[in-house]
């Protein structure tokens, strides 16, 4: 097998790129300057070696603890919880939320194996405890494991704490249609519907 | 700005890849083993070095004539010209074509600055005397610029040369609905019909 060929190979095991994508890939790798690609090797070798979890929050960083969990002007009682470090990524990108975060590393999942004592569950319990943590924004996926994952959280966390918990509202995504709107995504949006 | 972000914006400038799919990729590599990065790495930083363009075809190969014009079981009397070295790659995946190729490395498209000059197209004369060449398939897209270069070539081949010259057929694309078929492409394939 040539190295385009295997180039094609390794781009085509990236999610969302297929066949199809990995070959324009390499196929525009072979036209660009090779300063770039000098860069994403670089980058590439160094991705593992620089980055680790925050061992207060869990998301990947390059310093102890992360730019987010160090940040003294963000809110230090309120703990965001998600279930993967690229969720941070995706709320941290709306700027609205100012507390910390705690990523699980997963969600509970009796079909891959999975049960809680898996995830960032006793490290979460320990945090809200000496942190003096006041409120958790659950914000796992609406997916069966999500909520699955959510209900036990919400369990536990009612029985050992005191802290108010908050889940993410569930309803139509902004630009949808009622139309393509699946009918438990409906469900939800009647029944949390706003009095204005 | 840091290694991720960073990572994120190198890859969003590859062909296909928008920035959410780029996060989800440096996100999926920091999951993944790293043997298989470092693979992904050196394979990059070795592409520009291992891979030139075939002096005879143009094809991007690593070694010198490339393994289809070096091929003794392939028609050497017959060159199938194409835009870029990618479309050697599609032509291949059909398994139907057993000819040679000539990449003309682009297309006339004055807009672009680019003139009859600036392609492969005095080797391709060249090659027809030299290499006693009988039969050409232009393989140009069927674009505006396409069409230009391969009337352009059509018209310098009949002056020059006595080789034989076909063009793919044009007409409705297999799997596809006559109702999702513009214009151009019903009355080409109306004009093309096979008598059955």
């Amino acid at each position: 097998m040539n190295l385009i060929e295997k180039l094609i190979g390794n781009f085509s095991r990236l999610p969302g790129v297929g066949k199809k994508s990995a070959s324009r890939i390499v196929y525009y790798l072979l036209k660009t300057d090779q300063a770039y690609i000098q860069n994403l090797s670089k980058d590439l070798t160094e991705l593992k070696r620089r980055i680790s979890n925050c061992t207060k929050c869990g998301n990947y960083t390059e310093t102890q603890p992360c730019g987010i969990c160090s940040n003294h002007s963000r809110e230090h009682t309120t703990l965001c919880v998600v279930e993967e470090p690229k969720d941070v990524l995706s709320i941290e990108s709306i700027n609205q939320y100012k507390g910390l975060y705690h990523v699980l590393m997963g969600v509970i999942s009796p079909i891959d194996g999975v049960g809680p004592k898996d995830l960032r569950i006793s490290s979460l319990l320990s945090r809200i405890h000496s942190e003096g943590i006041r409120e958790i924004i659950l914000a796992t996926n609406p997916t069966l494991e999500g909520d699955t994952t959510a209900l036990y959280i919400i369990d536990l966390l009612k029985k050992e704490t005191d802290v108010s918990i908050a889940r993410l509202a569930l309803g139509l995504p902004v630009g949808g249609d009622l139309e393509y709107a699946d009918k438990l995504t409906l469900a939800r949006a009647f029944a949390g519907r706003n009095i204005v």
